[in-house]
């Protein structure tokens, strides 16, 4: 009975590789692209929230003559196999996606101080970096709004918009690979640091910062 | 010696169950607390920008006679545990850390409009919820800071501050839990929400925004 037991609950070397690597398998699921292009559109991303922040640049409607380009805080994010990359290697792999999540100005005043103070969610825009369905965009990067005009809603899917709607301005003013790096701290300082990008390993924080006597 | 080689490969379920376990807590490591405190006094926290974002106050010095209290963007975010329990049942549990990561305004005007745009990191700040380590501090939150006065460093160690520092404008000001919530989209949207809190998964935006008609 007992060696009987033991029989039926033995296992092969191979089956437990395939277990093993069926496990692994599993955990590395998110190493595919973070997005998904069908009929030539995007598919709108979901789950960035969750992906790696860089930084938020915010122009205010009431700083941009009463409407921003973008309104208003610009919340971004980078899939996170493209930020392995980049804090290893320091480029943007193909494949990259950076997703910007658009949050009004929700209050201009709170217990810590005057400024700008992010409200709610308003809107959608992405851009990726594919040599394979980009293949004739300046450095394979393309740019999707999934926004409503309104800022009320947002679209199930996003076509790429025309090179000189986005691209221009990219190519000419944005620090690293057509990506706006210069106010992205988590970019900049994270550059082929390995760990160190995730923060909190250095006490050294070599900023040109000088804090104001005032008050 | 088919036999033999067999017998030398199989596995008995216990050993199998076994190694299934090991892989199973290496990729649940993290739901250990995501801080440690040691003498009294809260180590600082590391790969926090690995974390989840939740939302970016900006105070900047020159909106606050010159000099912020805090300055200047606040990078804010929770540990991946404590979301998931956030999203799931709208709460912060015993356990939680959130990092107010300080970052300098880089400029002020960029192609996307006049703005305040992230410059260099200046500092680092971190509130725990904890009854073990803080059990009377006010909801069992304490405050720390890593930042020295000229913004140029960070300590290795920080001591909670003394409960009037913080907690009494928290309590006052916050809108959950000690949390100034109100000021953290992320949070604010995907209190309980489930797969929802992780963006893009809906359509409708259920803001008050109104585009303004501009330009």
């Amino acid at each position: 009975m007992l060696i009987k037991k033991n029989k039926l609950f033995s296992i092969s070397m191979p089956v437990l590789i395939t277990a093993i690597m069926q496990l692994s398998a599993l955990s590395a699921a998110h190493a595919e692209n973070a997005f998904m292009i069908k009929n030539g559109e995007l598919q709108r991303p979901t789950g960035y929230r969750e992906w790696v922040y860089v930084g938020t640049p915010v122009t205010p409607n009431d700083m941009n003559a009463g409407k921003a380009a973008f309104p208003e805080h610009h919340n971004v994010y980078i899939d996170p196999e493209s930020w392995k990359h980049w804090k290893d290697k320091g480029e943007f792999p193909d494949g990259t996606i950076i997703i910007k999540e658009l949050v009004s100005v929700g209050s201009k005043a709170a217990v810590s101080g005057q400024g700008y103070f992010q409200g709610e969610f308003v809107g959608l825009e992405a851009t990726i970096k594919s040599k394979s369905n980009f293949p004739d965009e300046p450095g394979n990067w393309a740019y999707f709004s999934f926004s409503s005009k309104d800022h009320k809603t947002l679209t199930e899917t996003a076509k790429a918009f025309p090179t000189e709607s986005c691209n221009n301005c990219h190519k000419a003013a944005a620090a690293d690979d057509f990506v706006f790096t210069q106010y992205y701290p988590v970019l900049t300082a994270g550059k082929a640091t390995g760990k160190n990008a995730s923060g909190g390993y250095q006490s050294e924080l070599n900023n040109n910062y000088i804090e104001p006597k005032g008050k």
